[in-house]
Protein backbone atom coordinates (compact mmCIF):
# COMPACT_ATOMS: atom_id res chain seq x y z
CA UNK A 1 0.00 0.00 0.00
CA UNK A 2 1.21 3.30 -1.18
CA UNK A 3 2.96 6.06 1.14
CA UNK A 4 -0.15 8.50 3.09
CA UNK A 5 -2.67 5.30 3.59
CA UNK A 6 -3.09 4.82 7.44
CA UNK A 7 -5.13 2.06 9.37
CA UNK A 8 -7.35 2.79 12.29
CA UNK A 9 -8.90 0.74 15.02
CA UNK A 10 -12.28 1.89 16.51
CA UNK A 11 -14.36 0.81 19.27
CA UNK A 12 -17.88 0.97 17.87
CA UNK A 13 -21.53 0.96 19.80
CA UNK A 14 -24.66 0.97 19.03
CA UNK A 15 -28.38 0.24 20.21
CA UNK A 16 -29.61 -2.10 17.01
CA UNK A 17 -33.36 -1.79 17.37
CA UNK A 18 -33.96 -0.46 14.29
CA UNK A 19 -30.59 -0.76 12.54
CA UNK A 20 -30.42 -3.66 9.67
CA UNK A 21 -27.40 -5.54 11.14
CA UNK A 22 -23.96 -5.19 10.45
CA UNK A 23 -22.86 -6.12 7.27
CA UNK A 24 -23.87 -3.51 4.30
CA UNK A 25 -26.56 -5.52 2.12
CA UNK A 26 -27.82 -4.82 -1.25
CA UNK A 27 -31.81 -3.98 -0.94
CA UNK A 28 -30.77 -3.47 2.94
CA UNK A 29 -30.69 0.16 3.80
CA UNK A 30 -29.97 1.25 7.77
CA UNK A 31 -26.86 -1.07 8.14
CA UNK A 32 -24.15 -0.09 11.05
CA UNK A 33 -21.54 -0.50 8.15
CA UNK A 34 -23.18 1.52 5.41
CA UNK A 35 -23.58 4.55 7.75
CA UNK A 36 -19.64 4.36 9.17
CA UNK A 37 -18.52 3.71 5.16
CA UNK A 38 -20.74 6.86 4.32
CA UNK A 39 -19.29 8.82 7.00
CA UNK A 40 -16.08 8.06 6.67
CA UNK A 41 -16.75 8.63 2.84
CA UNK A 42 -17.77 11.82 3.39
CA UNK A 43 -14.78 12.75 5.42
CA UNK A 44 -11.97 11.15 3.45
CA UNK A 45 -13.80 12.10 -0.17
CA UNK A 46 -12.93 8.25 -0.82
CA UNK A 47 -14.36 5.16 -0.61
CA UNK A 48 -13.42 3.33 2.47
CA UNK A 49 -14.26 -0.32 3.31
CA UNK A 50 -15.10 -0.96 7.26
CA UNK A 51 -14.34 -4.52 8.82
CA UNK A 52 -15.79 -5.74 11.99
CA UNK A 53 -15.31 -8.12 14.57
CA UNK A 54 -18.56 -9.80 14.25
CA UNK A 55 -21.07 -9.11 12.05
CA UNK A 56 -24.02 -8.75 14.46
CA UNK A 57 -27.87 -9.17 13.28
CA UNK A 58 -30.61 -6.94 12.88
CA UNK A 59 -31.72 -5.91 16.19
CA UNK A 60 -28.63 -6.78 17.66
CA UNK A 61 -26.82 -3.93 19.94
CA UNK A 62 -23.09 -3.92 20.32
CA UNK A 63 -21.31 -2.08 23.30
CA UNK A 64 -17.85 -2.85 22.15
CA UNK A 65 -17.63 -3.42 18.68
CA UNK A 66 -14.30 -3.28 17.17
CA UNK A 67 -13.33 -2.10 13.70
CA UNK A 68 -10.82 -1.52 11.40
CA UNK A 69 -10.41 0.63 8.15
CA UNK A 70 -7.87 2.03 5.67
CA UNK A 71 -8.21 5.82 5.21
CA UNK A 72 -6.11 7.80 2.68
CA UNK A 73 -4.37 10.38 4.77
CA UNK A 74 -3.88 10.55 8.18
CA UNK A 75 -5.87 12.76 10.60
CA UNK A 76 -5.96 13.19 14.34
CA UNK A 77 -7.64 9.96 15.86
CA UNK A 78 -9.34 12.34 18.37
CA UNK A 79 -10.44 14.76 15.47
CA UNK A 80 -11.47 11.71 13.12
CA UNK A 81 -13.78 10.59 16.07
CA UNK A 82 -15.30 13.39 16.23
CA UNK A 83 -16.17 13.95 12.78
CA UNK A 84 -17.19 10.49 12.27
CA UNK A 85 -19.62 11.07 15.33
CA UNK A 86 -20.96 13.61 13.54
CA UNK A 87 -22.06 11.96 10.55
CA UNK A 88 -23.58 9.39 11.70
CA UNK A 89 -27.24 8.19 13.01
CA UNK A 90 -27.87 8.88 17.22
CA UNK A 91 -28.18 5.40 16.91
CA UNK A 92 -24.29 4.21 16.37
CA UNK A 93 -20.75 6.09 18.38
CA UNK A 94 -17.65 5.44 17.65
CA UNK A 95 -16.27 5.43 21.16
CA UNK A 96 -12.50 5.06 20.60
CA UNK A 97 -10.16 5.56 17.98
CA UNK A 98 -6.63 4.77 17.55
CA UNK A 99 -3.44 4.31 14.52
CA UNK A 100 -3.31 0.63 13.79
CA UNK A 101 -0.23 -1.91 12.70
CA UNK A 102 -0.62 -2.19 8.88
CA UNK A 103 -1.12 -5.92 10.03
CA UNK A 104 -4.35 -5.38 12.03
CA UNK A 105 -7.37 -6.90 11.27
CA UNK A 106 -10.41 -6.86 13.21
CA UNK A 107 -12.55 -9.78 12.06
CA UNK A 108 -9.21 -12.50 11.51
CA UNK A 109 -7.51 -11.86 14.71
CA UNK A 110 -10.02 -11.40 17.02
CA UNK A 111 -9.27 -13.81 19.69
CA UNK A 112 -12.40 -13.81 21.89
CA UNK A 113 -16.26 -12.47 21.64
CA UNK A 114 -17.98 -11.78 24.40
CA UNK A 115 -22.10 -11.72 23.94
CA UNK A 116 -24.71 -11.10 26.89
CA UNK A 117 -28.24 -12.00 26.80
CA UNK A 118 -30.16 -9.60 28.83
CA UNK A 119 -33.38 -11.21 30.61
CA UNK A 120 -35.79 -9.07 32.68
CA UNK A 121 -37.49 -11.35 34.81
CA UNK A 122 -39.98 -9.75 37.07
CA UNK A 123 -44.01 -8.71 36.96
CA UNK A 124 -43.44 -5.78 35.08
CA UNK A 125 -41.49 -3.87 31.74
CA UNK A 126 -39.48 -1.40 32.31
CA UNK A 127 -39.57 1.54 30.03
CA UNK A 128 -35.95 2.87 30.43
CA UNK A 129 -34.91 -0.59 29.20
CA UNK A 130 -37.34 -1.40 26.49
CA UNK A 131 -35.46 -3.12 23.69
CA UNK A 132 -32.68 -3.71 25.23
CA UNK A 133 -33.92 -6.77 27.60
CA UNK A 134 -36.28 -10.03 26.77
CA UNK A 135 -39.11 -9.32 29.16
CA UNK A 136 -40.09 -12.24 30.94
CA UNK A 137 -42.40 -12.13 33.20
CA UNK A 138 -43.06 -16.01 34.29
CA UNK A 139 -41.37 -18.54 36.46
CA UNK A 140 -38.01 -19.43 35.24
CA UNK A 141 -35.39 -21.40 37.41
CA UNK A 142 -32.11 -20.61 37.08
CA UNK A 143 -30.65 -23.73 38.79
CA UNK A 144 -32.39 -25.93 35.78
CA UNK A 145 -30.42 -23.44 33.30
CA UNK A 146 -27.64 -23.74 34.97
CA UNK A 147 -27.77 -27.45 34.85
CA UNK A 148 -28.37 -27.02 30.99
CA UNK A 149 -25.97 -24.89 30.47
CA UNK A 150 -23.47 -27.48 31.34
CA UNK A 151 -24.33 -29.84 28.28
CA UNK A 152 -23.30 -26.61 26.13
CA UNK A 153 -19.89 -25.50 27.51
CA UNK A 154 -16.64 -26.51 25.54
CA UNK A 155 -16.28 -27.83 22.11
CA UNK A 156 -19.67 -29.04 20.63
CA UNK A 157 -20.51 -29.37 16.89
CA UNK A 158 -23.38 -27.06 17.28
CA UNK A 159 -25.51 -27.74 14.38
CA UNK A 160 -28.63 -28.16 16.38
CA UNK A 161 -28.27 -24.46 17.50
CA UNK A 162 -27.07 -22.84 13.72
CA UNK A 163 -29.56 -20.85 11.77
CA UNK A 164 -30.54 -23.91 8.41
CA UNK A 165 -29.31 -20.89 6.32
CA UNK A 166 -25.59 -20.94 7.45
CA UNK A 167 -22.77 -21.65 5.09
CA UNK A 168 -19.95 -22.23 7.96
CA UNK A 169 -17.54 -24.95 6.29
CA UNK A 170 -17.75 -26.31 10.14
CA UNK A 171 -19.96 -26.14 12.99
CA UNK A 172 -17.55 -26.87 15.65
CA UNK A 173 -17.64 -24.29 18.01
CA UNK A 174 -15.57 -23.57 21.27
CA UNK A 175 -17.72 -22.44 23.57
CA UNK A 176 -15.46 -21.52 26.59
CA UNK A 177 -17.58 -19.93 28.68
CA UNK A 178 -21.29 -19.42 29.25
CA UNK A 179 -22.22 -17.76 32.69
CA UNK A 180 -25.73 -17.61 34.01
CA UNK A 181 -26.09 -15.25 36.57
CA UNK A 182 -28.92 -12.89 38.50
CA UNK A 183 -28.33 -9.72 39.06
CA UNK A 184 -30.68 -7.62 40.41
CA UNK A 185 -34.25 -8.14 38.34
CA UNK A 186 -32.21 -9.43 35.39
CA UNK A 187 -30.87 -12.74 34.24
CA UNK A 188 -27.74 -12.43 32.41
CA UNK A 189 -26.35 -15.35 29.97
CA UNK A 190 -22.95 -14.42 29.06
CA UNK A 191 -21.13 -16.49 26.02
CA UNK A 192 -17.69 -16.02 25.01
CA UNK A 193 -15.70 -17.82 22.84
CA UNK A 194 -13.61 -17.23 19.60
CA UNK A 195 -16.54 -17.48 17.08
CA UNK A 196 -20.20 -18.38 17.11
CA UNK A 197 -22.67 -19.81 14.31
CA UNK A 198 -25.03 -18.02 12.66
CA UNK A 199 -27.96 -17.33 15.60
CA UNK A 200 -26.09 -19.63 17.43
CA UNK A 201 -26.36 -17.37 20.74
CA UNK A 202 -30.12 -16.83 20.46
CA UNK A 203 -30.64 -20.26 19.69
CA UNK A 204 -28.72 -21.65 22.98
CA UNK A 205 -30.94 -18.96 24.39
CA UNK A 206 -33.92 -19.77 23.22
CA UNK A 207 -33.49 -23.64 24.91
CA UNK A 208 -32.24 -22.27 27.78
CA UNK A 209 -35.39 -20.31 28.82
CA UNK A 210 -37.54 -23.67 27.94
CA UNK A 211 -35.43 -25.49 30.49
CA UNK A 212 -35.71 -22.63 33.05
CA UNK A 213 -39.78 -22.41 32.21
CA UNK A 214 -39.60 -26.60 33.11
CA UNK A 215 -41.01 -27.06 29.69
CA UNK A 216 -37.20 -29.46 28.83
CA UNK A 217 -35.75 -31.33 31.16
CA UNK A 218 -32.41 -29.93 31.39
CA UNK A 219 -30.76 -33.40 29.59
CA UNK A 220 -32.98 -32.37 26.51
CA UNK A 221 -30.15 -29.84 26.34
CA UNK A 222 -27.94 -32.63 25.50
CA UNK A 223 -30.41 -34.60 23.39
CA UNK A 224 -30.91 -31.85 21.30
CA UNK A 225 -26.96 -30.81 20.83
CA UNK A 226 -26.61 -34.59 19.79
CA UNK A 227 -29.15 -34.23 17.67
CA UNK A 228 -27.10 -32.15 14.90
CA UNK A 229 -30.64 -31.15 13.49
CA UNK A 230 -31.31 -27.58 13.47
CA UNK A 231 -35.46 -28.34 13.79
CA UNK A 232 -34.56 -30.19 17.30
CA UNK A 233 -33.94 -26.68 18.89
CA UNK A 234 -36.46 -24.39 20.72
CA UNK A 235 -37.57 -20.66 19.43
CA UNK A 236 -34.89 -18.56 18.78
CA UNK A 237 -34.77 -15.28 21.49
CA UNK A 238 -35.60 -11.74 20.12
CA UNK A 239 -32.33 -9.90 18.50
CA UNK A 240 -32.82 -7.09 21.02
CA UNK A 241 -32.24 -8.90 24.22
CA UNK A 242 -28.53 -10.04 22.96
CA UNK A 243 -25.52 -7.07 23.14
CA UNK A 244 -22.30 -7.40 21.48
CA UNK A 245 -20.07 -6.58 24.59
CA UNK A 246 -16.60 -6.74 23.75
CA UNK A 247 -13.73 -8.49 21.93
CA UNK A 248 -10.55 -9.53 22.63
CA UNK A 249 -7.24 -9.66 20.56
CA UNK A 250 -3.55 -10.25 21.03
CA UNK A 251 -2.33 -12.51 23.80
CA UNK A 252 -3.53 -10.21 26.78
CA UNK A 253 -1.82 -12.55 29.64
CA UNK A 254 -5.17 -12.18 31.72
CA UNK A 255 -7.69 -12.48 29.35
CA UNK A 256 -9.95 -9.41 30.19
CA UNK A 257 -12.14 -7.63 28.05
CA UNK A 258 -11.27 -3.82 27.44
CA UNK A 259 -11.95 -1.45 30.59
CA UNK A 260 -13.95 1.56 28.65
CA UNK A 261 -16.10 -0.98 27.26
CA UNK A 262 -17.15 -2.86 30.78
CA UNK A 263 -17.43 0.52 32.38
CA UNK A 264 -19.33 1.68 29.96
CA UNK A 265 -21.97 -1.00 30.92
CA UNK A 266 -21.40 -0.81 34.56
CA UNK A 267 -22.24 3.04 34.51
CA UNK A 268 -25.67 2.68 32.62
CA UNK B 1 -66.87 6.94 50.43
CA UNK B 2 -69.64 4.10 49.98
CA UNK B 3 -68.77 0.55 50.59
CA UNK B 4 -66.87 -1.22 47.40
CA UNK B 5 -64.25 1.53 46.52
CA UNK B 6 -60.57 0.64 47.14
CA UNK B 7 -57.88 2.80 47.17
CA UNK B 8 -54.70 1.21 45.28
CA UNK B 9 -50.93 2.83 46.13
CA UNK B 10 -49.06 1.84 43.08
CA UNK B 11 -45.08 2.75 41.84
CA UNK B 12 -44.48 4.01 38.13
CA UNK B 13 -41.54 4.26 35.82
CA UNK B 14 -41.83 5.46 32.32
CA UNK B 15 -39.76 6.72 29.72
CA UNK B 16 -40.24 11.04 29.79
CA UNK B 17 -38.43 11.09 26.57
CA UNK B 18 -41.44 11.55 24.19
CA UNK B 19 -43.74 12.36 27.03
CA UNK B 20 -45.44 15.43 28.13
CA UNK B 21 -44.82 15.16 31.73
CA UNK B 22 -47.08 13.56 34.33
CA UNK B 23 -49.67 15.79 34.90
CA UNK B 24 -53.16 15.88 32.74
CA UNK B 25 -53.39 19.56 30.46
CA UNK B 26 -55.78 20.62 28.83
CA UNK B 27 -54.54 20.64 25.04
CA UNK B 28 -51.62 18.54 25.62
CA UNK B 29 -52.05 15.06 24.93
CA UNK B 30 -49.07 12.40 25.48
CA UNK B 31 -49.21 12.61 29.67
CA UNK B 32 -48.65 9.94 32.06
CA UNK B 33 -51.17 10.81 34.28
CA UNK B 34 -54.03 10.81 31.20
CA UNK B 35 -52.67 6.89 29.78
CA UNK B 36 -52.81 6.03 33.18
CA UNK B 37 -56.20 7.29 33.83
CA UNK B 38 -57.63 6.10 30.58
CA UNK B 39 -56.44 3.12 30.77
CA UNK B 40 -58.19 2.26 34.76
CA UNK B 41 -60.93 4.21 32.88
CA UNK B 42 -61.22 1.18 30.04
CA UNK B 43 -60.85 -1.24 32.97
CA UNK B 44 -63.47 0.01 35.32
CA UNK B 45 -65.94 2.06 32.84
CA UNK B 46 -66.18 4.12 35.39
CA UNK B 47 -63.59 7.69 35.53
CA UNK B 48 -60.81 7.23 37.70
CA UNK B 49 -58.45 9.54 38.88
CA UNK B 50 -55.06 9.02 39.56
CA UNK B 51 -52.63 11.64 41.95
CA UNK B 52 -49.07 11.30 41.83
CA UNK B 53 -46.22 12.16 44.26
CA UNK B 54 -44.67 14.45 42.25
CA UNK B 55 -45.38 16.23 38.93
CA UNK B 56 -42.70 15.88 36.53
CA UNK B 57 -41.38 17.88 33.87
CA UNK B 58 -41.77 17.04 30.31
CA UNK B 59 -38.82 14.87 28.99
CA UNK B 60 -38.35 14.23 33.49
CA UNK B 61 -38.24 10.35 33.46
CA UNK B 62 -39.10 8.14 36.55
CA UNK B 63 -37.97 5.27 38.33
CA UNK B 64 -40.47 5.08 40.91
CA UNK B 65 -42.82 7.76 40.73
CA UNK B 66 -45.80 6.55 43.26
CA UNK B 67 -49.60 7.21 42.65
CA UNK B 68 -53.23 6.37 44.28
CA UNK B 69 -56.18 6.28 42.88
CA UNK B 70 -59.78 4.93 43.94
CA UNK B 71 -61.28 2.22 42.33
CA UNK B 72 -64.93 1.74 42.39
CA UNK B 73 -64.76 -1.85 43.16
CA UNK B 74 -61.81 -4.42 44.31
CA UNK B 75 -59.96 -6.70 41.64
CA UNK B 76 -56.68 -8.17 42.83
CA UNK B 77 -53.99 -6.45 42.40
CA UNK B 78 -51.58 -8.34 40.67
CA UNK B 79 -54.14 -9.13 37.47
CA UNK B 80 -54.98 -5.18 38.12
CA UNK B 81 -51.10 -4.43 37.71
CA UNK B 82 -51.41 -6.67 34.47
CA UNK B 83 -54.64 -5.38 33.31
CA UNK B 84 -53.52 -1.76 33.82
CA UNK B 85 -49.97 -2.02 31.92
CA UNK B 86 -51.64 -3.95 29.02
CA UNK B 87 -53.89 -0.80 28.33
CA UNK B 88 -51.50 1.81 28.36
CA UNK B 89 -47.78 2.74 26.19
CA UNK B 90 -45.07 0.77 26.47
CA UNK B 91 -43.17 3.95 27.59
CA UNK B 92 -44.69 3.62 31.23
CA UNK B 93 -44.99 0.97 33.06
CA UNK B 94 -46.64 0.04 36.66
CA UNK B 95 -43.88 -2.02 38.44
CA UNK B 96 -46.22 -2.94 41.41
CA UNK B 97 -49.28 -2.53 43.25
CA UNK B 98 -51.14 -3.09 46.60
CA UNK B 99 -54.25 -2.36 48.42
CA UNK B 100 -54.00 0.84 50.15
CA UNK B 101 -55.55 2.83 53.27
CA UNK B 102 -58.23 4.58 52.53
CA UNK B 103 -56.01 8.08 53.89
CA UNK B 104 -53.05 6.98 52.09
CA UNK B 105 -52.18 10.29 49.75
CA UNK B 106 -49.41 9.96 47.44
CA UNK B 107 -48.88 13.76 47.12
CA UNK B 108 -49.75 15.14 50.74
CA UNK B 109 -48.29 12.21 52.15
CA UNK B 110 -45.03 11.90 50.52
CA UNK B 111 -42.02 12.51 53.28
CA UNK B 112 -39.03 12.40 50.90
CA UNK B 113 -38.24 12.41 46.98
CA UNK B 114 -34.83 11.25 45.30
CA UNK B 115 -34.11 13.31 41.58
CA UNK B 116 -30.95 11.64 39.98
CA UNK B 117 -29.25 14.22 37.05
CA UNK B 118 -27.04 11.52 35.04
CA UNK B 119 -24.08 13.24 32.92
CA UNK B 120 -22.61 11.00 30.74
CA UNK B 121 -18.74 12.56 30.74
CA UNK B 122 -16.72 11.14 27.98
CA UNK B 123 -15.94 11.73 24.13
CA UNK B 124 -18.92 9.69 22.43
CA UNK B 125 -22.00 9.55 23.24
CA UNK B 126 -23.41 5.87 24.37
CA UNK B 127 -26.29 4.98 21.68
CA UNK B 128 -27.96 2.68 24.36
CA UNK B 129 -28.22 5.40 26.91
CA UNK B 130 -29.57 7.77 24.20
CA UNK B 131 -32.01 10.13 25.91
CA UNK B 132 -31.43 9.13 29.37
CA UNK B 133 -28.20 10.94 30.34
CA UNK B 134 -26.73 14.42 29.29
CA UNK B 135 -23.70 14.24 27.29
CA UNK B 136 -21.13 15.83 28.27
CA UNK B 137 -17.83 15.95 26.18
CA UNK B 138 -16.22 18.88 27.59
CA UNK B 139 -13.84 18.52 30.94
CA UNK B 140 -15.55 19.10 34.10
CA UNK B 141 -14.27 19.57 37.41
CA UNK B 142 -15.80 17.41 40.00
CA UNK B 143 -14.16 19.31 42.92
CA UNK B 144 -15.37 22.41 41.69
CA UNK B 145 -18.86 21.51 41.44
CA UNK B 146 -18.84 19.94 44.98
CA UNK B 147 -17.42 23.04 46.39
CA UNK B 148 -20.08 24.78 44.86
CA UNK B 149 -23.03 22.30 45.90
CA UNK B 150 -21.98 23.22 49.79
CA UNK B 151 -23.50 26.75 49.04
CA UNK B 152 -27.12 25.01 47.75
CA UNK B 153 -27.23 22.25 50.46
CA UNK B 154 -29.76 22.39 53.58
CA UNK B 155 -33.01 24.91 54.12
CA UNK B 156 -32.50 27.93 51.62
CA UNK B 157 -34.80 30.46 49.82
CA UNK B 158 -34.36 28.79 46.17
CA UNK B 159 -36.45 31.91 43.76
CA UNK B 160 -32.90 32.29 41.85
CA UNK B 161 -33.23 28.65 41.15
CA UNK B 162 -36.90 28.64 40.59
CA UNK B 163 -38.93 28.78 37.44
CA UNK B 164 -40.29 32.39 37.06
CA UNK B 165 -43.59 31.50 35.93
CA UNK B 166 -43.56 29.00 39.80
CA UNK B 167 -46.63 29.98 41.70
CA UNK B 168 -45.77 28.41 44.66
CA UNK B 169 -46.38 30.31 48.10
CA UNK B 170 -42.87 30.18 49.27
CA UNK B 171 -39.56 29.12 47.53
CA UNK B 172 -37.92 28.34 50.58
CA UNK B 173 -37.18 24.35 49.89
CA UNK B 174 -34.95 21.87 52.20
CA UNK B 175 -32.60 20.17 49.68
CA UNK B 176 -31.42 17.65 51.98
CA UNK B 177 -29.26 16.11 50.28
CA UNK B 178 -27.16 16.96 47.14
CA UNK B 179 -24.51 13.73 46.45
CA UNK B 180 -22.11 14.27 43.45
CA UNK B 181 -20.87 10.93 42.40
CA UNK B 182 -18.48 9.46 39.40
CA UNK B 183 -19.68 6.36 38.44
CA UNK B 184 -17.48 5.17 35.75
CA UNK B 185 -18.05 7.47 32.73
CA UNK B 186 -20.82 9.17 34.54
CA UNK B 187 -21.42 11.94 36.84
CA UNK B 188 -24.47 11.66 38.70
CA UNK B 189 -25.92 14.49 40.57
CA UNK B 190 -28.83 12.82 43.70
CA UNK B 191 -31.14 15.60 45.47
CA UNK B 192 -33.31 14.20 48.05
CA UNK B 193 -35.55 16.56 50.06
CA UNK B 194 -39.32 16.78 50.71
CA UNK B 195 -39.89 19.14 47.81
CA UNK B 196 -38.63 21.31 44.62
CA UNK B 197 -39.60 24.20 43.00
CA UNK B 198 -40.52 24.19 39.65
CA UNK B 199 -37.04 23.80 37.44
CA UNK B 200 -35.34 23.97 40.98
CA UNK B 201 -33.12 20.50 40.57
CA UNK B 202 -32.44 21.28 36.80
CA UNK B 203 -31.41 24.85 37.59
CA UNK B 204 -29.26 23.79 40.32
CA UNK B 205 -28.18 21.22 37.75
CA UNK B 206 -27.39 24.23 35.06
CA UNK B 207 -25.09 26.47 37.48
CA UNK B 208 -22.92 23.62 38.85
CA UNK B 209 -22.35 22.17 35.27
CA UNK B 210 -20.73 26.48 34.97
CA UNK B 211 -18.82 25.96 37.70
CA UNK B 212 -17.39 22.18 36.70
CA UNK B 213 -16.97 23.74 33.28
CA UNK B 214 -15.17 26.53 35.05
CA UNK B 215 -17.37 29.61 33.92
CA UNK B 216 -18.33 30.71 36.97
CA UNK B 217 -16.40 30.05 40.32
CA UNK B 218 -17.74 28.17 43.11
CA UNK B 219 -18.40 30.67 45.40
CA UNK B 220 -20.95 32.01 42.31
CA UNK B 221 -23.53 29.87 43.58
CA UNK B 222 -23.98 31.54 46.65
CA UNK B 223 -23.88 34.71 45.04
CA UNK B 224 -26.80 33.76 42.70
CA UNK B 225 -28.48 31.68 45.77
CA UNK B 226 -28.32 34.68 47.69
CA UNK B 227 -29.65 37.50 44.59
CA UNK B 228 -33.19 36.07 44.95
CA UNK B 229 -33.37 36.46 41.51
CA UNK B 230 -34.25 34.45 38.81
CA UNK B 231 -32.35 35.38 36.07
CA UNK B 232 -29.37 35.28 38.23
CA UNK B 233 -28.71 31.00 37.61
CA UNK B 234 -27.12 30.13 34.41
CA UNK B 235 -29.17 27.86 31.73
CA UNK B 236 -31.92 24.93 32.51
CA UNK B 237 -29.82 21.35 32.17
CA UNK B 238 -32.31 19.17 29.68
CA UNK B 239 -35.01 16.94 31.20
CA UNK B 240 -34.02 13.57 29.61
CA UNK B 241 -30.92 14.05 31.98
CA UNK B 242 -33.43 13.55 34.96
CA UNK B 243 -34.98 10.87 36.61
CA UNK B 244 -37.27 10.90 39.72
CA UNK B 245 -35.95 7.60 41.24
CA UNK B 246 -37.85 6.64 44.28
CA UNK B 247 -40.42 8.55 46.81
CA UNK B 248 -40.14 7.55 50.59
CA UNK B 249 -43.18 7.65 52.83
CA UNK B 250 -43.91 7.26 56.28
CA UNK B 251 -41.96 7.31 59.44
CA UNK B 252 -39.57 4.55 58.32
CA UNK B 253 -36.88 4.19 61.08
CA UNK B 254 -33.72 4.19 58.37
CA UNK B 255 -34.31 6.77 55.65
CA UNK B 256 -34.25 4.26 52.76
CA UNK B 257 -35.94 4.32 49.62
CA UNK B 258 -37.95 1.43 48.34
CA UNK B 259 -35.29 -1.46 47.07
CA UNK B 260 -37.69 -2.65 43.77
CA UNK B 261 -36.84 0.86 42.77
CA UNK B 262 -33.31 0.99 43.29
CA UNK B 263 -32.68 -2.25 42.31
CA UNK B 264 -34.17 -1.73 38.87
CA UNK B 265 -31.81 1.01 38.42
CA UNK B 266 -28.78 -1.20 39.62
CA UNK B 267 -29.15 -3.39 36.95
CA UNK B 268 -29.69 -1.46 34.04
Amino acid sequence: MAGPWQKYRGTVSYNGLHLSGWQRQKNTPNTVQEYLEEGLGEIFQEQIKVIAAGRTDAGVHALGQVMHFLAPHRLNPERLLLAINSSIPRSIAVISLEEAQEDFHALAQAKEKWYRYRILHRRARCPLRQGQVFFHPRPLNMNRMEEGAQYVRGCHDFTSFCAARSTAETRVRDLQTLDITGRDDEIHLDFKGPGFLYKMVRNITGVLLQVGRGVYPPERVKEIREALDRREAAFTAPAYGLTLMAVRYGDEEEKVFPREVTGCWEGS
